[in-house]
């Protein structure tokens, strides 16, 4: 048998009409080599402040950290066990990254279709030269190849971060993280600035939320004993998130219905989770949802964007949750209502230009009905790039699609990668501005937008959008 | 700097892949010249009753009335006052009409992509000759343009209706509306009816219910003590406005929950606003829901197609509310329920082919999910043209690709340009016919329905249902 | 005039674009001949256990017995009575088959653009050898050329069966039904298996519930006195159906709440039945919520594959359902919350790979958000294939489209052509064949798959991936 050669297509993510094809190249032609603007992601500081810092192997790099990969293996059968993800009690797991990956290869038919597929297939041809498809036979050698690269200097985080031509990247910190990372890079000139994201300590239900309070204290150099102890330390921490760059604050909420409480109300729960009581799911939203509106306040004053991410129900599935812990796949998506649910927050502080409030959603049936009739009214809103599950292919075209006709593009906030997986971030803001285009190529052959503006729109897209958004 | 030639695209809305692209033509070419059938629409009967009407200037036509483009100049930071929307209040706004077309055109690239661009464009170059795309620098040029049209005879609004080829159109007035203006078209010759729309009297907690009523009472001469006198009262209109060849009836509910109420209770409902109680939002919708099962009784009886459109939260942003008043872009969409919401009235009159009721929703998950289903069973039911933001290519595109397959086309309604800017009725129109013809271009060349049907069915989309559902 | 001759379009359901249309077809040809897998219908077991059973005359076949026929006509103000349905009461409709056909021919217009167009299309042409278009002027010939051919031997139930190449197909049965036709299948050594469909006496408040449990009792040989005897009555029967090769249940459920009751609770409300108190709605779901867990429990035991319909509001016209009966056009489509309702279900038994459950939804704006990401982590589940409404070309690409990024197409479980009408069978698996290998080409020719893995995905998706649901 011969083995059958792996290459990339040139002209991946392009609609096959021979004259869409043609000015979708052209529009990608222009935006292909712009710098990466990365505003939002998660990638770890540790990697790229350590100047030595490296990837150890394959399944280190690509499989155990990935829940877009191990998902979809879980979901087939693998137990993710085998494939090396730690448990939270230590019970012991495949500890051999050969073996993981072969077991990785021999499923890899499974992301046939999917943007995880896609991504990979990007990363193992153009970063580690890989020419033969992943199966049982090839993950030995394809193994080798990588390690082979990964030992190399060039392969190191840094000099990969270079490589990749980011022109700046944000990573999403917890308000008490050490900023130590941060400020080694800001000093050796690695433009990599952290987020704020104080979903810690504001969800009082959080698992560790006494631990991030305590660390939140320990760096603010704030006593929390109330609410207006906890606002002042977060106040503090967003100042120093901003001396070291950061433009962006990010929260998490499974509804976007966002009330105020009276502040007794508020400060009430603040003490029952203070004495060590355990509030409810729904004391924790209402909480939270009390705080986002002090952190609308705070964002108007500093100028930090506000990202909100909404509708994703975590830890579906209590063995995998209980066993491996947070971000293990088993986070679902739900169905939300903006228009009611964000009526408070976007009446206060809508009107706003100067305030900047970024929108992800996991429900698309929002898109058209919801996210862009208020886009297309809000000054301060701006609509986040398609998120998760939606990071591909068609999910950006439905994007594109049902935002742009109400909201039109200048009030959409660019692309962001999300991303855990370091060597996918190209790959990713590839696949963005190649559907981008074709999406435009598209567009314009149908007559309806005009041919002259394509570059202008093509570049806004792939890399205005995103500074303009997050005030890179 | 060569100043770029703006031109139209023969084939707009229509696919590039040419086989479709030939088809589409072929079907198009037969409906282009078709009259135009309005059955729903805001134009003001003043307008096109005074033949010696004019329009004063490109600002008061193109920008003030639509709250399409001034919503979207308004997401990106520009205020209304600057685009010479009234204030409640009459603090002073932009008024000179040459700086508001500056600021609309320095703008104009916000418009990309969008509906409301398209038919800008449309109407620019069409029907005011203009050849340049609008622009800081070409504003003033432009404005001159349309201004000396403006100013000739043939671009009065009587001359603009007739030069448009319309055949029938259908304005929107209030139930205690003067159908003076209708009645004087009607002597003229001017196919130009009213469409009774009582939403301001039905709908308890209206801003100006009191003032609504007062003007039923003095049109109708019944004095409405209570519920039965207000029927009687509404009866009359329907009678009066049927005179002046009126076919149907307009209401707008935020949700299709529509059930009766009790006798005694929709009485007392009625009483507390009679004696100058407040009601409530949710007494407003159970007075008004209980009303529309009388409003059906009524169309059943007089044969007048009932329209419901569903959906909108309007008056999302308080501010601009108070500020500026209703219909000022602030208008919302929600998620609905036709399936359980409508039961009642289907169940007690969906059975009656000779009711016609036609339905409109912004909330799309329903088209293929509820509302085709509902269509493709009751005789009454009618769908509405996709309505207000998806007034739109691909918003048309997403209509006919989802109620098609289970409601067929012959339980469609056809299209209504449901606009207050009387220019923009051919090019609404014109987007309508190019992107169906387009779609049953695509259907045919895949196979899905037999090419000699087409110019038929072109025809019925275009033209034929629009008059079948609204009985014209 | 000149009659105009009917024909198939060999391309039907592929994509004009010349690339893909190829390579459609180049895959559709690997996968054209296939046998046909039938592991979900409602095809009447009588039918075909009795070899010389025949087709009595076209309207028996094709109008009376199919609902999707009769509601389109319906919609456009045909009675029911017309059409030959027959009525509860025994009140007379049309008799004369001929007459019958006539109305159903003189509207055949309505279906143009819709699947079941496209289905009578082709069995009338292929299976029929009509060459005509149905129409007043066309019926009488066309039904004589198809009662000439029912007439012959080679029309016989039998005979289509083994023509149309089905490999095994499975009817849908209650719990109490007489399983005697199947047995004697078996020992004739046709493919022809029952499913175990208990609905009948886990909705308390069926129509029928009293006599579908005396039937269970006698089939069971258990006398049903409690929960305990209910339970251990249907166990006897899945065994008794697995002897006869049952490989599946099949469950209906408004919504996909699924929670457990205390054990009393669950006891009290089928005492209540047992005792002639006519359970609510409400009681009725959640005693068959409760009764579905337990049906997982049993799946898991025997290794039945557990299908689960949800979102069709049964019935929605009444007048309907009290003169026609069940399943007579108006049953509607609700949204539903897969993701909280089924929590509970797949957290007991979701992480078990040999527990199969394929799920069916009516509400697609769950495939993106809900049922991939549930199908891409649980092991147990796979996503049934697009159900009722969207058993059509845009329904598959609309599901192929959502599902596919996030579950991969080995969390799908194929295609079942879920019908009455025996004739349909080959058309409706050509129609997911074809749309299947277009999705596949155009996916491949926009450089997403590898073109060298479509023809096994597209086998997989044809043929083997409802073989490994159901474990055929």
């Amino acid at each position: 048998m011969t083995a059958r050669r792996w290459t990339l297509d040139d002209d991946r993510c392009f609609s096959p009409e021979p004259r869409v094809r043609d000015r979708a190249r052209a529009l990608y032609a222009e935006v292909r080599d712009l710098p990466l603007v990365c505003p939002h992601g998660h990638v770890a500081p540790a990697l790229l402040a350590d100047p030595d810092a490296r990837f150890p192997n394959p399944a280190d790099l690509l499989i155990k950290p990935d829940h877009y990969v191990f998902r979809m293996l879980y979901s087939q059968g693998v137990p993710m066990e085998a494939l090396g993800v730690p448990t939270r009690d230590g019970t012991e797991v495949e500890s051999d990254p050969r073996a993981i990956w072969r077991t990785f290869c021999a499923h890899f038919h499974l992301f046939r279709g999917t943007p995880t597929g896609l991504w990979l297939k990007a990363e193992l041809i153009e970063l580690f030269g890989v020419e033969e498809v992943p199966s049982e036979a090839t993950a030995d050698r394809i193994y080798d190849r990588i390690q082979e690269r990964l030992d190399a200097p060039e392969f190191r985080p840094r000099a990969l971060f270079e490589r990749f031509g980011i022109e700046t990247l944000a990573t999403t910190d917890q308000a008490g993280d050490d900023l130590a990372p941060h400020a080694a890079m800001r000093e050796a000139g690695l433009p990599v600035v952290p987020t704020f994201r104080p979903d810690g300590v504001l969800h009082l239900a959080s698992e560790d939320w006494r631990a991030q309070l305590d660390a939140l204290e320990a760096r603010s150099d704030v006593q929390i004993t109330g609410l207006d102890a906890l606002f002042e330390a977060l106040a503090r921490r967003r100042a120093t998130f901003r001396e070291l760059g950061a433009t962006a604050t990010d929260h998490a909420s499974l509804t976007p219905e966002i009330e105020p409480l009276p502040t007794h109300e508020a400060e009430a729960l603040l003490q029952k989770a203070l004495s060590g009581g355990a509030p409810t799911p729904e004391e924790d939203h209402r909480f939270h949802a009390h705080a986002l509106l002090r952190m609308a306040e705070m964002a108007r004053e500093d100028g930090m964007t506000m990202q909100i991410h909404v509708g994703s129900f975590r830890n579906h599935h209590r063995r995998i949750h209980r066993r491996f812990g947070l971000d293990k796949g088993a986070d679902m998506p739900i169905a939300v209502d903006w228009t009611r649910g964000l009526r408070t927050l976007l009446n206060e502080h809508g009107h706003d230009p100067d305030f900047r409030l970024v929108l992800f959603t996991l429900d698309e049936a929002t898109y058209a009905r919801e996210l862009a009739p208020l886009a297309g009214h809000y000054p301060a809103l701006r609509l986040g790039a398609p998120w998760w599950f939606f990071d591909s292919v068609l999910g950006m075209d439905r994007y594109l699609d049902r935002v742009t006709e109400t909201a039109g593009i200048y009030n959409l906030a660019g692309f962001n990668d999300d991303t855990r997986a370091f060597p996918s971030i190209p790959t990713r803001h590839d696949v963005w501005r190649r559907t981008a285009c074709d999406w435009l190529a598209r567009t314009i052959e149908r007559g309806l937008i005009d041919a002259e503006d394509g570059p202008e729109m093509a570049r806004w897209l792939a890399y205005d959008a995103a500074k303009a958004a997050y005030r890179v």
